[in-house]
């Protein structure tokens, strides 16, 4: 068998000052190792991480160019020779928001690797031996095998990509809290991250309720599958929830700091919990006031991604209960500026996907 | 026997404008109830909710003058009908931060009246007949029988009160996050509140690492029973928590926007969590940096004083393991102005107590 490729070229930003200047970058994939899978790439979602790193939100970029872009669908071009027990030139597969751990520490070991103190994401960042990881708005990718995900064949390729990230984000937080028959689960906010999560909870068997300051996603929130809408305009809106009404777990998929978090947190079952996957920029806390927490005695956490584990479990609902991202647009992967403008500016209606036209 | 008193003298302030200005104030007791217990009150411990009271920090007074006091030591004067089965004259006994609830409720039937919907405060409070609750810098109090514990005999009446409120505040998030044997907790911050959380873990069995920024504390942590004290001030202070060492549990009991919280959080185990009880005044939030949860899936929750079963067991727990808060002034209840501005300060080590001079 021939080598793997060693070069690939992507669509990427060379300052965080032109946040929308794409121009196509030639460079160095992944040093190859025997658990590697490489693929060529054919679409890649366009994901709000990808804004907050091209603004400089979440920090500078870590080289002259950063190419975005981890809801990556593509095809097997080449298979290390330990990874041949998992994959074979030709086959559908993902790659979502990470692309290495240590596979050795007790949280690798234990199907937390997303968690893994050494992770390195899938762009803007450095493998352990310098070379730099870039994304999916490019022409392929090399990973190691535990972050590559066989796609079933009931999901179609222009729309899974979303899953990669948007999805695992959403799912692994909804399954490590017991979400299921007879929860009652909130979902605040409705976009990319939102529309998955209400798809989600509802394949999970809750009872789901959407919160939103938009009264204009209550017939979306109820075609994705709420039961219920609740605008959060309304300043009474806490106080539907006594007793039985009472909800057993919140994910903030919204920008926290946007919503009434005092009131939203009441609404939880005693010493219940809510997670927020919604990171702001890196210079925008969460305001949380004091008492917030303390009338039941809730807490707020965080949540990273999804596991190798999680990430095939929430595929296989999907494709079995029809969950399914909301692609707005399928734009050609040269207009990568215009699809980060859109997601910036809160146009889209739920996620663009960029195709492959560099190869 | 003799009908109960009806009314009560206390020290009270007229305007958050003047916090350390008390005045003597006559007014109604609480209107009697057969399950009602009235004491004379011996001793008051003086709280930081004292001062975020009188000052204004939490809101407006609700009435023309506020008796704080919420760490109420002492003596049975008279038992309703319904109280005799549980206290009776002469008995040493001590109110806490809670005077009313509305027992009916499922919190409350799960002995989590202290999160019940219709709590009542000891102070500044109006019970549900209007007549206004107020405090134990004062003469006498009356409270339903659920908000009023025996004392055991070890606990000397004048160190006792603090336990009331303080005690109750910190022992409650322990036990109720399972702090024990073989369990590693964190204890952020030592004043009134942390130099009783760290005695309280110990006393559980827990191994106790102290976190504060002033190294000058590090004596009175160990003193206190911690085994480890670890100065915020050093940058790299997180870095110490890896693998074995990380933290099960984190009580913050320091300002939560005065300490490193995303260092802080990174301690934790996976998905374990930090509870704050130092609560700010009310235009100050607490500010999270979004990306302090994700590394380990932390959360950060709130908890609100403790429950009768709690208190009880608390109070045993002293009596037996030698728990004691740290006294550091007796002054007569007329010089609560001086006590309420050395809290202010920050100059106490690490409770005052109010002695009785009013009757």
């Amino acid at each position: 068998m021939s080598a793997p490729l060693a070069e690939a070229r992507g669509y990427g930003v060379t300052s965080t000052d032109k946040p929308t200047d794409f121009s196509v970058q030639s460079y160095k994939l992944k040093t190859p190792g025997p658990r590697d899978v490489t693929l060529s790439i054919e679409y890649c979602g366009v994901c709000g991480s990808d804004v907050h790193t091209v603004t400089g939100g979440w920090g500078p970029l870590s080289s002259d160019f950063v190419v975005p872009g981890h809801e990556v669908v593509g095809t097997v071009t080449f298979v290390g020779e330990d990874a041949k027990d998992e994959f074979k030139v030709g086959q559908r597969v993902g790659v979502g928001a990470q692309v290495f751990s240590c596979l050795d520490c007790k949280r690798c070991k234990t199907d937390n690797e997303q968690y893994c103190p050494k992770q390195v994401d899938t762009y803007n960042a450095p493998y352990p031996d310098g070379v730099l990881a870039q994304g999916g708005y490019s022409s392929a990718i090399r990973v190691d095998k535990q972050f590559v995900f066989p796609i079933p064949d009931a999901l179609e390729s222009e729309k899974v990509g979303p899953l990669f990230c948007a999805g695992a984000t959403v799912y692994s937080p909804l399954v490590r809290n017991d979400v299921g028959p007879g929860k009652r689960v909130g979902i605040v906010g409705i976009g990319g991250l939102g529309h998955l999560a209400v798809q989600f909870a509802k394949a999970l068997g809750a009872n789901v309720t959407v919160f939103s300051h938009s009264i204009s996603k209550a017939t979306d929130a109820i075609r994705l599958g709420a039961d219920k809408f609740i605008s959060t305009a309304d300043k009474d809106f806490a106080s539907k929830f006594e007793g039985d009404d009472e909800l057993d777990f919140i994910l903030i998929t919204a920008d926290a700091n946007a919503i009434p978090i005092g009131d939203l947190m009441s609404t939880l079952k005693l010493h219940h919990k809510a997670v927020a996957v919604g990171i702001p920029d890196a210079n925008t806390p969460w305001e949380i006031p004091g008492m917030a927490l303390l009338g039941n005695g809730s807490c707020l956490g965080g949540s990273h991604i999804g596991s190798k584990k999680e990430i095939l479990a929430m595929l296989d609902l999907a494709a079995e209960k029809g969950v399914r991202p909301w692609v707005d647009q399928i734009l050609p992967m040269s207009e990568a500026g215009k699809a980060i403008q859109g997601v910036k500016d809160n146009k889209v209606r739920y996620r663009y996907v960029l195709k492959q036209d560099l190869v």
